[in-house]
């Protein structure tokens, strides 16, 4: 399964690809950042955002998107304009035709840390370590995207075993 | 000059379409609202409000787009959700490639009712005597839509008559 994990910004937004083989070993495929373009106004940084998904998952062909769940706690102000960049990354999965995952920061720290208050640095040495790369990803944000999909790859692996353990 | 007004919402996202004569009269051209169905998920719902918007835009091939400004005193929560079809709806019309006026509730209702506090009630009444129709525009999101768009036509107005006094 291969699983396109998305960190939605207002200044950057990350992406990272990871599948996993027979043996439900993880293996990194891609990882970068969108880096809005402070010179356009927010109807184009949000076409570039969508723009530069849609090429991403075009190129990488994922079978489900996993996306950090909302934030609650930001004021309405952040929250709207964060909105705004998520719902455009959703839009590129949902038109690619793929599933999509929502996970809890919580859920996406504990996965990959094995502790829910884990900072950015943690999470990027964690995902290093686990992916076997020669170098952390950079920025933060395509660490944290790539975190995103090992934790749908650990949940659906989790979930399998749970219902395979159900038909013993 | 056309304009497409849209006025975005979790449940129903209005959307009505305006221009003006030679002589800066308006002219209604169409309305209504895309109903979120509630079956959907929240991605595939983001993918209906995107595609009908964009087959509105294609349909009348409006010169620019005016949307209702950010909304701040609402929760988090809210926030996020409507931002969420707010980014869907400013890439429609940045992909169709207008450019997108944004407009302060106050200011919209100041232009076509004459009283920033107007309700949704008298904003609907007023849209109906300045577009001359014979029945009120239904739901309430497609009469705020269609003022959102006679908003930015008394703006530009206004715009152009002062560029223009400027040059006497």
């Amino acid at each position: 399964m291969r699983v396109f994990g998305i960190d939605c910004g207002t200044e950057y937004t990350g992406y990272g690809i990871v599948e996993t083989s027979g043996r439900n070993e993880l293996r990194y495929v891609a990882c970068g950042a969108v880096k809005l373009n402070k010179r356009f106004n927010s109807a184009d940084r949000l076409k570039q955002v969508h723009e530069e998904l849609e090429a991403q998952i075009a190129a990488h062909l994922p079978d489900v998107l996993a996306i950090e769940e909302v934030f609650y706690s930001v004021n309405p102000k952040s929250a709207l304009k964060l909105g705004q960049v998520r719902g455009v990354a959703m839009l590129a999965g949902a038109r690619a035709g793929l599933p999509i995952a929502e996970y809890s920061p919580l859920a996406i720290k504990s996965a990959v840390v094995g502790y829910g208050r884990a900072d950015k640095q943690q999470v990027q040495y964690m995902v290093t370590k686990l992916l076997a790369l020669s170098q952390p990803p950079e920025p933060f944000d395509a660490s944290d995207a790539l975190a995103i999909a090992i934790c749908h790859l650990h949940t659906s692996a989790t979930l399998l075993r749970q219902s395979a353990g159900a038909h013993v």
